[in-house]
């Protein structure tokens, strides 16, 4: 006679899917779902030699954003990873320093020397907040760039801007909450709006109109949402776009700006993509914190705003390493007091993760040993990563039944298909959304991973897939991509 | 006639205490408080040069296990740090070989080398559960540790314990849960449990036991529970505990896992100091994997079990690096599908963080290069723990109105203070719980950080101070508590 027994209830069962977290089952996350469990599975087939009987040799993950990935051909900045080998090998500063000089520029070991007496161990907890030196610089970094005051305390380093996020909308949001998230939008905000079972308020980007946000679709967000007794708490936009690629005009951020004063909303700005900027002359980047505090008095002290900025994108693209930061403006210290509270109980970020923002905003300068490398490695990323964009759009605008618009800055593209009435049918047939069938069989036939835009959100009865302008071997990996295409079309035309 | 105004509202408000989330109001978080705060305060006014008249020179952070910081004397091991700088810099195993060869031991060389192969740059994202090479090594170490197969795939790499804990209860929580944990508790528990909304159960160890746990106190709690309608949903257990030092018996755990089959409870096993074990004969450490596994086969594969485990303490002490793990054992395949859900939401732990975990569980063995040294290094810090604690509890089982039960091993004392009625008068004067004023005296005093008891929570009416037992001159440090001490009782007596 077990106990089980004698309390009443059958076999024990434990955590099952009916008695979890049940806003846990309400979050989707695309990015890397079926889809990337299928090349995983090639990947692997094809590593273990079993993959003979596939149509391709080699998996294209063209699906993430992460530039280091094995295969892709970005590098990580020489003087980073000097900095940070240094740091942590302090041996190197020390009893080896006479051959280290042999191998590390001058500056290197001078940064990693000032690091390591500002910091000490980078095993060693920091503050919650970050290191306050590296505070210091972001502060001056903004500064530098917006030509408005930055405070170190308003500033949090975060272990990449997606912790950012997380850490702040459970600070901000209560149940049922509204947040305007657009359309197409990177599908850490649905997911976790859907784990803080707060509201997203949809409202959509033109397309046709290079993705741009109107206001009227804006406010009409904001007065459904009214409509149906659901209070807008904040407002998301990712400028440079993610999926989109586009960069907004600083006209229509004043507009943004002004909204969400008037209405009380937090603006979240998702800036990660701002060093990754194809046009910087006529479509330059514009903070948001610029922007605000540019505005009228009233305006630039009471709009509440809160901008992401990582190291896993730019031209550093050090995503695995976690570093990134948000700036806290016009919040009000109460408030900041609980976001401090929530981010001490994750005691702090990681320390090389703060150290990679601290070499983000204080490069190398002019006349620095380092600088000719560091400049030569980050214009070419950003380079490389512009005309790969310039030519995949191109060229997906000259395919039959796909049209792309030209991206502005970030890392992807996302052009549109248009679905053939019988592909619609198949799909349905097959319990698939379009799109998801879609890159289900271009991996089948090509070995190439992208999105599906169904998990971006698009239009009604558009369809799109989000790929990465990351790919070397451009050339190769458009060709497949339009070979297929073109097969889709006619298989469904 | 701003559109404020229009709307109905009066000025734009935005996030304020009263409309952000209210659980997050409930969550309190003591390692880091007030104290810490008053801490950085004189830290900052001496280094300043302006803290001539406070009654210390330095700040002893004796509040927080943070092995590596500044002024204590754990250094990293050598080996860790040789091949985290190698993957950092590769260059150093390709053009520079040759002088990296006169720096850097063969094996260390070797091992990064194998490491870089497998993953790559360490600046691109992993698989979110983390590399897979990696969990295959955990799981390598778990068969040995315990002599019980582990399933790589069970196993989640995670940004420190901390990060892994705050996952998985967020995914098994429902709102209103109940959950045990232990009296006193290590404070993220109680926050993470406020955050989520789930009722913490507390359950009393036995201070006089050594900080043993009770069956019958486990029992009555889950009783408790029942009678107020609180689903028992999990069982959290420290072990080795903090701030409590003491290590459960044997005997002990299988009653617990025979319970918690019993009542279909998951049991959440900290085994963050699994090796930081002072009396490795007397009083090993037992993992709960193996005590689950070795009960009848119908609990050993009905009790659902997570043991979490990190880089931060043990003899590595790497806080900063932000790696841990957890596994899980008996877990049904749907459940965790929602945790890797969750998981691949944050993109991947930080990879050197996981290279940490590969370092943790794969260390030099005897006969390579750096073997000597890693065991000196490792061997030295554990020893320097256990004679500075063992000093400790004699010390202060010496002085009149304070009792230590001596630690089994994690990095902790936490002895009671016997407070004087005109102490606790005094507090309530103050409006602060009187084991907060003893270590904010204590610090105004002498410059030591402790942490007061209530924030792990203790016997109603009892005080206690946790204490680390990582500070070099434990002489000087022991003597200026000791003398605070005399002299506070001797105040209120």
């Amino acid at each position: 006679m077990s106990s089980s027994q004698s309390n009443g209830s059958s076999a024990p069962k434990g955590l099952t899917k009916d008695n979890i977290n049940p806003a846990v089952l309400e979050v989707s996350y695309a990015v890397r779902g079926e889809l990337a469990l299928k090349a995983d599975k090639y990947a692997h087939q094809l590593a273990d030699g079993e993959g003979s009987d596939l149509p391709f040799d080699r998996v294209v993950t063209a699906n993430i954003g992460n530039p280091q990935q094995k295969g892709l051909d970005q590098r990580p900045i020489t003087f980073w990873r000097q900095v940070i080998s240094l740091l942590e090998y302090p041996a190197l500063m020390e009893e080896h320093i006479e051959l280290a000089k042999k191998m590390y520029p001058e500056d290197a070991i001078a940064r990693a020397k000032s690091l390591h007496e500002e910091i000490g161990s980078v095993g060693a907890y920091t503050h919650s907040k970050g290191i306050l030196g590296i505070r210091k610089r972001i502060a001056k970094y903004i500064e530098e760039r917006d030509g408005y005051a930055a405070d170190p305390e308003s500033i949090f380093l975060t272990a990449g801007a997606s912790a950012g996020v997380s850490l702040l909308m459970g600070v901000a949001l209560q149940k049922g909450d509204g947040v305007m998230i657009p359309i197409p939008q990177y599908p850490l905000y649905t997911a976790t709006l859907a784990y803080l079972s707060a509201t997203p308020l949809p409202y959509y980007l033109d397309e046709s109109g290079g993705w741009s946000m109107s206001l009227d679709s804006l406010k009409k967000t904001i007065s459904d949402a009214r409509g149906s007794n659901t209070p807008t708490k904040a407002l998301v936009i990712i400028n440079p776009g993610n999926p989109t690629g586009g960069c907004l005009a600083e006209d229509s951020m004043r507009d943004v700006v002004q909204l969400c004063y008037d209405e009380g909303i937090l603006l979240m700005a998702d800036e990660v993509y701002q060093a990754n900027i194809f046009e910087p002359e006529s479509k330059p980047f514009v903070s948001f914190k610029k922007v605000v505090r540019s505005m009228s008095k009233e305006v630039a002290e009471g709009t509440q705003l809160v901008s992401f900025h990582s190291i896993s994108k730019g031209t550093s693209g050090e995503c695995g390493r976690r570093g990134g930061y948000f700036e806290l403006t016009n919040m009000r210290e109460e408030v900041v007091e609980q976001i401090y509270k929530m981010a001490s109980i994750m005691l702090c970020p990681p320390v090389t993760g703060q150290v990679g923002v601290d070499l983000l905003v204080a490069p190398p300068k002019k006349g620095d040993p380092s600088y000719e490398l560091w400049h030569t490695e980050t214009s070419t990323t950003l380079a490389n990563l512009k005309s790969r964009s310039q030519l995949m759009s191109d060229r997906f605008n000259a395919l039959p039944g796909m049209s792309c618009q030209p991206a502005d800055g970030a890392m992807y593209l996302f052009p549109q298909i248009e679905m053939p009435q019988r592909a619609l049918d198949e799909a349905k047939k097959r319990g698939k959304q379009p799109d998801v069938m879609y890159t289900l069989d271009l991996l089948d036939a090509t070995g190439i991973c992208a999105v599906a835009g169904s998990g971006f959100g698009q239009a009604p009865d558009s369809y799109h897939i989000r790929v990465t302008a990351l790919c070397p071997g451009t050339e190769e990996y458009i060709g497949k991509i339009e070979q297929f295409h073109k097969d889709f079309m006619s298989k469904y035309q």
